[in-house]
């Protein structure tokens, strides 16, 4: 399969084969699709490296509520009630989301993940799935090895039954809820298999606190005495860490999924270290988290979040310009996932995971600067998304949407009073 | 003229008749224009209580530098060069974003006020306009007895020539550079000639420290001094004050215009003190700030700001939930601008200032809470925009949007190029 992408503003005719970017700048070919990109620039896909999909069903159904009773009194009774239905259904309604929004990769970790597999699969988008890993504290009901036997079975299961688009990884949810016997059996496992590894780290102080008084030692210098620490860790929050944390993630080379919009609308007491991070050469992307704790999958709007949210933490105007923010939704994000070579870049070679960006809106106005105007003035200016090198969107219109949009709303009533 | 909203998910029919809402919940009278509102939910019009709207030209003109550079190397040699035409093309292109986001009403301080005011009446939006007043500095070229007759004729031909959708108001930049004979001038025209007031106070800490190196007073105390302050009086920013000052501000009832976004990008160094204000019984509504400084007039994304901030800065989640922060951007905005009876609510009598929101969007999906969705979920959401009894946008589309785009565009870039 061919696809032309004709007289794009920025990058002129673009040449793409099967899943791959073959020619930028070229004639114009004939080609199976040929797509008219006239006043339209074309930029990579956005990666969102830390949510929950599924969770598009609880969005703003319990918002502005103290930590502590919105888990204990919302979350947790509906997710008790939660099944593989449900997850399929929010997963889907979360692709669109993400589609529209123009994010072509994401990184989740949730319940059910053989169904949230299934809805990436036929949405058409990017996913590293990882099931919650949890076998402490009564989590998911089995012991440790229960639960590393039974994430081995879905690891392999969505390796088979699926594209590969739909990447497995482990996602063990926290070090306070993952027993030390599965943190060291799930950086081996995912040693031996090559997978990715997606945990929370220090989103809260409790949490820092709690680890210290447990271990003696801090969250990530926990993770490091454990051998757990690696190139293949995508560890979100990072809010709360101390100079010595932020020396072992630069020299493990863990990715840090930056999620500036969760964290403020939930309060977690600090702004992420970003200047020192940064210094330190950690590679930081962004995650937009669930849609419980945001409310919403739009990339965009989140690099403003950490953009705005750096730049007066820090007193710097300077601080996280658009041009980093826009690196860390693309290129950032698709080296933290393991996209290939060229992930998140305009490059020949590279999978064909790009957007139509529609300059003919007022945010798009005028056209002094497009990493700006992405960042900072409009977050809702996809008019095309293709992922693989397949068209998910074109013109703002996703085949199928009414029907998803229809079920997911359906579901999500039907989960809420299921708790009751 | 009337006008007949059929079927809003959540009040039923609504009819219109010129510019007021006459009958909530009614039959589906015959109407001059009926609009089918099946799965849209109708709520206020947003109401902008501060921007620089003629500042969209500079969109990514210049961002991420520090404060001092942006304004004597970008933004002030660019603003020299500054004609009639393009404040007319600049505040055009400002509308056209505004009523696709969904602002009614907006709140405006700029030069060449004629040029802003003939661009709101032909949009047929609702602007409070005020021309710069600076007379000190060499600001405008005048002495304060020119600035204060020319301003007195600006606001009398804009009374005289143009609808009563355009207000005409004052625009005393603020206290650095407007004289103290000036400032009093201003609080005795506007008492006189029912005038509302429109300034900048306490954006920065230089402007304090400033404030009282020469008056021994800080701002609010100096403006109370003067007999400045009132209840017409809208008051942007207001980052820096004191219990004093906000005591002042509360008995003097005067409006605070809080710009979240634009204090978060220009790196203000401080969190508006919404707790002691909003305990104090201070009136406090949302502006965007000029595109200078934000980048866009998105008054549901300052909104999502607005909340997230506060719960960031006082470590409280629960701190300024949806239903206060859609209070901010309706009802006390409204109240702000004197848009009468029942100004920015849905009310038998109230002015026809409404929006329908699209609800068959991944953002508003599912709809536990009409609030959330539009605050924190979904910036994006508006399909009908009417102002006025008068339908501004219709699924998406308003009228001339095309030309307005093309000639904003060419109208910036002719801009910064004649700087040089």
């Amino acid at each position: 399969m061919s696809l032309l992408l004709r007289d794009t503003e920025n990058y002129g005719n673009i040449y793409i084969e099967d899943a791959a970017i073959v020619e930028i700048g070229c004639a114009a070919y004939d080609a199976d699709t040929v797509i008219d990109a006239k006043r339209k620039a074309l930029v990579p896909g956005f990666v969102n490296t830390h949510t929950h999909a599924a969770m598009t069903l609880f969005r703003g159904y319990a918002d502005d509520l103290p930590l502590q009773t919105w888990l204990q009194d919302w979350i947790w009774p509906a997710e008790a009630k939660l099944t593989g239905e449900d997850v399929y259904w929010g997963t889907k309604l979360a692709c669109l989301e993400m589609i529209r929004t123009g994010t072509t990769t994401f990184n989740d970790m949730y319940w059910h993940v053989l169904e949230s597999a299934k809805a990436v699969d036929e949405m058409g988008i990017r996913g590293v799935i990882s099931n919650v890993f949890i076998d402490v504290d009564g989590g998911s009901g089995g012991s440790d090895e229960e639960t590393q036997r039974e994430n081995k079975r879905l690891i392999t299961k969505i390796t088979k039954d699926y594209s590969d688009r739909v990447i497995p990884a482990l996602g063990p949810h926290a070090i306070y809820i993952v027993s030390e016997e599965s943190l060291l059996w799930i950086a081996e496992f995912a040693r031996e298999e090559d997978l990715l590894v997606h945990i929370h780290v220090s989103e809260t102080e409790q949490e820092v606190k709690d680890c210290i008084e447990k271990t003696g030692m801090r969250p990530v210098e926990y993770l490091d005495r454990l051998g757990f620490l690696g190139p293949n860790v995508v560890s979100a929050h990072c809010v709360w860490l101390d100079d010595n944390e932020i020396s072992l993630l630069a020299k493990h080379n863990v990715k840090i999924a930056h999620t500036p919009t969760s964290n403020m609308k939930l309060a977690v007491g600090q702004k992420m270290r970003y200047p020192c991070l940064r210094a330190a050469g950690v590679s930081i992307s962004i995650g937009t988290d669930g849609c419980a704790s945001n409310n919403n999958l739009n990339m965009l709007e989140s690099a403003k979040f950490a953009s705005l949210s750096q730049k007066s933490a820090t007193n710097q105007p300077t601080m996280m310009p658009a041009c980093d923010a826009f690196s860390m939704v693309t290129k950032h994000g698709a080296q933290a996932l393991r996209i290939g070579e060229g992930g998140g870049e305009i490059i020949e070679g590279a999978l064909a995971d790009l957007l139509l960006i529609d300059l003919q809106l007022p945010g798009m106005t005028p056209l002094h600067n497009l990493d700006s105007n992405l960042i900072y003035a409009s977050s809702n200016c996809v008019d095309t998304t293709i992922c693989d090198g397949v068209v998910l969107m074109e013109g703002g219109v996703v085949d199928g949407e009414e029907e998803i949009l229809m079920k997911a709303s359906e579901t999500a009533f039907d989960l809420v009073n299921r708790r009751q």
